[in-house]
């Protein structure tokens, strides 16, 4: 397990989805302010893929420069934010899930009628497990 | 801006994320030790939407519990190991690209005609690339 390749691309994955906040924050803002230029950030948005962050606001340059002068602010802005509680909210929120996950399936190996574990019934009719 | 909510949600989309990098993981160890069981799931992980990990998770429990289990400690593993490196990382990376996009758009700006800023060409006939 390359944990360093695993930050690095996690890191990465965190800038686009971030991206994807600020413009969201920006068309909020712009739908009161200019109803019609939060429809073309949209139909924008449609267009080009988001996931890929930086692609996404290299086109956008081009089609209007403030606003994607504005996302990079924004999103500068909520990273710096929120960066600092994000260690502790993944780590509670995965051992939490974790042990909702757990629970479930110990429930579900205990409560179970036996036979009903088996996708295939017609090749164990006793028990699965 | 719902700084809190954004937070929560940027949380979500990390576990998500986490466990598709755990599914990786787990699928490489396993093309090594067990190649046909490493087909199945990653058979499965094209069926099941691991966007939504956690519905992924209860699925897998159905279909592999210890691929499920085994996945679920993986993914608390790269959450330990990771957590503390991730506002760092964010912090700068958003600056660098940001830093990127600025100087790639300055550059636009200064090296183009300055006919070719318009994106109405009939209202400036003098000049566009």
């Amino acid at each position: 397990m390359d944990l360093k390749q695993i930050a690095k691309e996690t890191s990465k994955t965190l800038i686009s989805y971030l991206t994807f906040q600020a413009m969201r924050t920006v068309m909020a803002q712009l739908s009161e302010t200019d109803p019609p230029r939060a429809l073309r950030l949209h139909e924008f948005s449609r267009r080009e893929r988001i996931e890929n962050s930086e692609s996404y606001l290299r086109a956008l340059f081009k089609e209007d420069q403030a606003l994607a002068f504005r996302i990079l602010t924004v999103r500068e802005h909520i990273a710096e934010e929120i960066a600092e509680f994000l260690p502790e909210m993944l780590r509670t929120g995965i051992q939490q899930a974790n042990t909702e996950r757990r629970c479930e399936q110990l429930e579900r190996m205990t409560q179970l009628d036996p036979g009903a574990t088996s996708t295939h019934p017609e090749q164990d009719s006793t028990s699965e497990e």
